[in-house]
């Protein structure tokens, strides 16, 4: 075998992730040069305050504050600091010099992407991130390599896992949010702020990646549909049960006719969603991710794992070391990033879905009839009806009340929000308890 | 874009995969094109009858019998002949005239592999394999390239899925074993004879290519402990429901210490197995495949979807043929293949396992204790014991028997399999009704 020059690689960020890769590239230089055919050396990791204590114990010499020195004469940046700056420029600074980089940060990609991947292609070095989706578990590469032959048509992903564990506790053990979510922040499954992840903040970003790429097309952060999982009641999930379904905040990606102009768009969007028990994702338990993908030769796959935590991720961002370290020493192409079908980013107003509502409404005779006109109206057909008497809970008049639970056949989303709308505004409509859409039925 | 040439194709086989994957060359090459960056040509299609009907309709002009000169001048060799010759003499006349070869034909890797991937090695040419196992699921390019920074310590593979079929009918309708592979032929999911499918020699061939994957180590076939369901029974499966199991054929590959050198190894092995029913392979129905993966940083990985089928494998095709056609374009390392760990394959005695064994015995006091001290004195520890009275169905003396359900701790195979031999030799058993292994708990 030819001696190969050491690799040297730069790590930017000592947090959970980032010591966990040091302590990986360390322990295990030896097998991955095997690997690799050729010798690596970790640099340097960037901190911004060298006196924080750190997760793993690591010699103190490889710590500096000067991130953009470390990048000088790196072969390889790996960047786990997180946010937008100062993670863009160093990245920018990074491809520049002719370092391929790593990174595992989603927001930064969702909104910069595009300008990050234009300079990578002008410069001829490349950008991996398979920790960005999914932490462990293997997606971006199958995405974008197993299926480069195939046309993916749908993903399905459960792709936030405080969300999971707390939906998941709603569902096994009939927590309500407020204590789930508890639960989830003492057990380290969720931030102090948890803002990001019970809002869909964290899956659209992780939406817009996977259209992205599964679709060839830019798809920016902005035009992911979203809507998170605040409103989610312990009644909603005991309902979804009774009638076989299980609620999941899901990042949904689909290739959509657009009904305007009848040509083919992307839709990309995240909100929790019934699905059937029998579907796999119903199985994924905790804080566990899965991406469920649909390809019209594939047929339906599942990729399931670990979604987040430290070590499990440095799995992700190891294996993107080993990928561009090998392509340093044999060249070649790396990662194939292209958006050459630049289909357009569509609406959620365009995405064909279910809806299920929850109507509260006077008891009297007539009542059924006029909701089903208001659907029909706008274009939504009713597949299923259930009826019970009784006033909600916590209504206070006597007024007789029934609840109506209506599943609706595939329909525009447009035309069920307008059913919504029209149901809202009709005066044989008490409240609106609820409406999911159903997914992967 | 520079321009490049336009490559050509050359595929050996015509069957069922072999047809679909001409038909998505043929209708996606545009799009394929664009994800290359370089045009594609299907050369021709090299079958043995010219005159046998096809599954798909394709232009009668690229039908040969000539493979050898189909060869000649193609950049790429897509091999889906199966069987060993002529597919191991073809591909090595691709490989030594500089093509890349894709190949879905696992007999022949997991037999003639190191003469392959040696010959590929010195010529500087390319071995793909996606389709070989699992069908339509990427397992290859995860474990090759996202897991490659990582430590795979185990796999858990359903990686036939006419076995998973009939054990799922089993489970799910009571079926017995012969009705439930009546059904399994009747729905094209066994073929005539099924033997490679039942006994697990299928199965064994897919576990020795994921153990050398996994492993970085040359597994012969010859050293995959193997086991078919061929002796699984309708009481055996409800004996496992009423457990809380579900019985899985397994392809299991995993790092083990030999006992005897106490250095690390490699064991294969094939055998239905208990299964948890709370372990997500157990949610693996019909004929899908899904191949669970442990590694030290990433944890718990599953890779799922259709095991077999013409377009769902010729998915695992296609992606191959962009990776390789992208290699031709930009040059290269594709496929890392090494064997440098070089571990030793193990015998199946040497590798850690529960097992659950079924007797009869006669019913008489001491009997237990004698069963006990069989278990003990060969090493091997009960966990649990369940004691019913009875005799056996089918047994026509009169003699009062009792039925004994012993699980086991982990042990050594070798002390759980000498355990059996001495219940066998004891006057105390009447009968050993079966012997199954606990994997997954």
């Amino acid at each position: 075998m030819i001696e190969y020059r050491t690799l040297k690689i730069a790590l930017l960020g000592g947090g959970t992730v980032g010591s966990q890769v040091a302590k990986l590239l360390l322990d295990n230089a030896a097998e991955l040069s095997s690997r690799i055919g050729a010798g690596i050396e970790l640099a340097g990791i960037a901190v911004r305050d060298l006196d924080k204590p750190r997760d793993v114990e690591l010699p103190a010499e490889l710590y500096t504050t000067d991130a953009e020195q470390l990048i000088l004469g790196a072969d390889i940046v790996v960047e786990l600091m997180g946010g937008i700056e100062p993670a863009r420029s160093l990245i920018l600074k990074a491809l520049n010099s002719g370092a391929d980089v790593i990174t595992g940060n989603k927001q930064l990609l969702a909104t910069h992407g595009a300008e990050l991947f234009d300079v990578a292609e002008q410069v001829g070095a490349q950008l991996y991130y398979e920790a960005a989706v999914g932490g462990a578990i293997p997606i971006i590469r199958p995405l974008r390599d197993s299926l480069a032959g195939d046309s993916v048509t749908r993903i399905l992903g459960i792709v936030n896992g405080t969300t999971n564990f707390i939906l998941d506790r709603m569902d096994t053990f009939g927590d309500d949010l407020a204590s789930a979510l508890a639960t989830a922040t003492e057990l380290g499954y969720a931030e102090a702020d948890p803002t990001a992840d019970i809002g869909g903040y964290d899956a659209a970003a992780k939406a817009a990646l996977l259209a992205g790429l599964a679709f060839h097309t830019n798809v920016p952060l902005e035009s992911v549909y979203r809507e998170g999982i605040e409103d989610i009641s312990k009644e909603q999930v005991e309902r979804a049960q009774a009638m076989g379904f299980v609620v999941k905040l899901l990042a949904i990606c689909e290739r959509v006719i657009d009904p305007t102009t009848g040509e083919a768009g992307v839709s990309a969007r995240v909100y929790p969603a019934l699905v059937p028990r029998e579907h796999p994702l119903a199985a994924v338990h905790g804080a566990h991710n899965a991406v469920f993908v649909q390809a019209h030769a594939a047929g339906d796959l599942m990729f399931y794992g670990a979604g987040a935590g430290g070590i499990q991720t440095a799995s992700a961002v190891l294996g993107d070391v080993v990928s561009a370290a090998r392509r340093h020493v044999a060249g070649g192409p790396g990662v194939a990033e292209s958006t050459h079908a630049n289909l357009p980013v569509l609406p959620v107003s365009a995405a064909v879905t279910r809806y299920h509502v929850t109507l509260h409404v006077t008891d009297q005779p007539g009542v059924l009839a006029e909701v089903s006109r208001l659907f029909a109206e706008n274009g939504a057909s009713i597949e299923t009806v259930q009826q019970s008497s009784g006033a909600p809970a916590g209504a206070e008049d006597a007024s007789p009340t029934a609840t109506l639970v209506i599943g609706t056949h595939a329909a525009l989303e447009a035309s069920l929000a307008a059913t919504v709308e029209a149901l809202r505004a009709s005066t044989a409509v008490t409240s609106i308890a609820h409406v999911l859409r159903i997914e992967g039925a």
